[in-house]
């Protein structure tokens, strides 16, 4: 019988960033990281990467589930389909991490899931799986007319976009725990006279510096007091971590789709 | 039928700073206050505080109990055998804030509370309540051999002990939710040569300054990504709104001892 | 001669929310407070707030001097003109905290400091003077093409517009301490696709929620560290306590006109 | 004439890991490193590290002299009665980042700047040389009987002391800045019954949690405002950082010996 000691790993797409991630992440946890696929089979990994020796590089992924207890995937959305079907049918666990699915994409991978324990995240973070979850209680038990709710972020420089995906997702948990959306209640950044704080209404505000991997903290501010809670990412590799977290939890179950909060016992 | 907006309130102990306060913030909440025990009865407020005008002062708690809907009691321990008995016998839903209490005067309110609502705390704010309950799920989610659970707390310069009491509740959250006890785990402030942090532990800091009421923060750290929760409470009025919130609720409730996470909808 | 022991101070419009406030800050620092002018002289203040008693309440300022070391003056702008005179010929010294001067106004205030001492300023907080003074410093230290300077302020929910003055006051310093204006460099709030952070750029942010009396954070970030200097004001006081310190220290000073910055020993 | 472009630098213990560094905050500040000391030379880098491709490894501080504008030094104390006689005869500017000297050693240095330009300092982080200074002034101008100065810093989980040397810095500042020394006022971290605050003491407080590489904060509490410095370290890349800064400024200078304040113009 397998146990977590001796997990066995698959990376699909070992060779990009997210892949080299996931192979320290495996290893730290103590885990084997079998090989991989890479666009060209046999890849020969040179010295400058110590990290990659001793690795399997295969082209297709079927040719790595022999020896693998999980498979976790990080790689594009044109190889949903044909993953979903190759690991169904070898019935190896999957810990699918690709974002920008279309529907057909997504049917694949529910079907899948009749066969295969699939966990599917946007984000692995235990962290933020952790931050949502209490931003939906926080919202419902600290009411929008006593308690005003904001949240602020912060990332590297070279962002494009405020306010981030992360903090939006956690206005809409605060939302949900309102029972409203954050569609209905959403203040946009602001600028000049922007009059006096509706109730009820979440607020954003974006910071933008240096090199953060990325900074939320949500506050909930009565005329008495404040609760906040606050997410630092340190390293992207926390992202890694969440994923290795999953695989280790994902072999042992029946066959399902699954969130990290189920991982994370908060589902 | 009774509805929120005519809720009737009598206050146990009205002319102290606690009542004084439990005054402002029930009619800041569109209450009446009818009025409120003193040590003399008849006493005259003067207009030194006009917060107290067209109150009833009286002696006995059983005196104001025909004009009222609810009872909240900050009073002393001496006084609660006689309130549990007098209010269970009016059939008066009791907000209980009196601490130090002993097995006896806990079995008098428990006794009372088989005939009424009683909500019975040590500490009213919503907000820390809120925060103790998350504490225990992070602690449950976030692993002490992956997450360095610390609390940093800040009083002002008067409080002569340190960790507050809240921080060491919080730090206890925390431990019940990793499955152990804040005796087992807890670490104390560090000074000198403390040696390297030990998975698991607990860790607590204490600042002093001004005339801060009461600053909590608990944070997880990981190599990876931090999680904060926090908690400022700007004025000790939030002690006599969570009271007053209390009342509010207590009224609706069938017979039976309750507490803060009650009231919130958080047990 | 007189020793800051016995200091005796009149107030320029004594029963405003400014002036209860100068009388309680001046009563806590063990100064002595004479009386002040009001709208209708011989006011008889009841016991709604024992603080007024024992006070002289005058309409004409001209009517206090006799009994006063120093004036704290924050009424309105039309006694401007008509206080400058008269204090310069009674040579008492004059701290000025009333804004929205004409421009004939402030030639009457420097006309006045050729003959008393006058510390004049539109924000007496020890605090944010202090500030004001380190941002520029920091910003002649931490150069644009290294360190993005954001900036962000929360305030209370009655707070119509953003940011606040004492952020674009912040975000001047920085600019000036670079040897630029914030005009040139303000980068307004974020909220879309707003692109890349442009270096040298200084970037605002507002909160909202509660009754925050004011709250300021300038962060310098790089890739490798971040510096930050913030402010919290806890009470409208610190205005009332920063204008008593300037009366301290102006009964000292020979004829000028001072700002806070001379008061803390900082220009 | 040289120009800062085109700024040669020469790193003394290349191959360690602060050499390391020091060659990726050269290159990146758009240098050229010419190449470094390391105990064998000849040294062939291999492929695992292509930053140390087309670099001269030599034994010897001198054979690298003739193609070099500054030379960078975090090497060993036994190198520094050595590099410093080299380097003073050859006319190259040294920056000396080397700790633990002895009188003698000290002695080498300063004859050496009597011929060539030296930077000496035991953090070259541009932020901690600035917050040192602003803590001063802070000091100054926050006394000790209104403003109660706190530091709480947070480290990594190895540390095995508390407080850390910079928190102890600061500390130092802020007590030289009041008129006093820190050993006069210094309260150890508060555990029990610790009783009230005395005025004019600095209080410090110790995290320790995950890999944080090291974050200070010096917090200024009065009963009506708060005033706080903060700063992090995201990487140990900030005193490399900190090296090369000082490494471009060094050239132009005379001979002489100075410091971090030097550098960033704050001396």
């Amino acid at each position: 019988m397998m146990t977590p000691h001796s997990l066995r790993i698959g990376i699909a797409g070992i060779t990009g960033r997210m892949g080299q991630g996931l192979v320290c992440s495996a290893r730290e946890a103590g885990f084997i990281v079998t090989g991989g696929t890479c666009r060209q089979s046999g890849t020969k990994i040179t010295g400058a990467d110590p990290l990659m020796n001793n690795l399997r590089l295969v082209r297709n992924l079927s040719d790595l589930l022999a020896d693998v207890d999980v498979i976790i995937d990080f790689t594009n959305v044109s190889t949903v389909v044909s993953h979903a079907e190759t690991l169904a049918e070898a019935g190896v666990p999957w810990v699918l991490g690709t974002t920008g699915l279309t529907a057909d994409d997504q049917r694949a991978v529910n079907a899948a899931a009749d066969h295969i324990a699939v966990v599917q995240a946007a984000n692995f973070s235990a962290g933020v799986t952790l931050v949502l979850r209490l931003a939906r209680e926080m919202g419902a038990v600290l009411s929008g007319d006593r308690y005003d709710a904001e949240i602020v972020e912060m990332h590297h420089r070279q962002k494009v976009d405020a306010p981030s995906g992360t903090a939006l997702a956690i206005g809409e948990a605060v939302a949900e725990g309102r029972g409203t959306s954050l569609a209905a209640v959403r203040v946009p950044a602001r600028e000049g006279q922007c009059g006096v704080r509706q109730a009820g209404t979440i607020g954003f505000a974006a910071l933008r510096g240096g090199q953060i991997v990325g900074e939320h903290k949500l506050i909930f501010t009565s005329a008495t007091e404040q609760i906040e809670l606050g997410h630092r990412a340190f390293d992207r590799r926390v992202f890694a971590d969440g994923a290795v977290q999953a695989a280790k939890w994902v072999v042992f179950q029946a066959p399902g789709l699954y969130s990290m909060e189920n991982v994370l016992g908060l589902a």
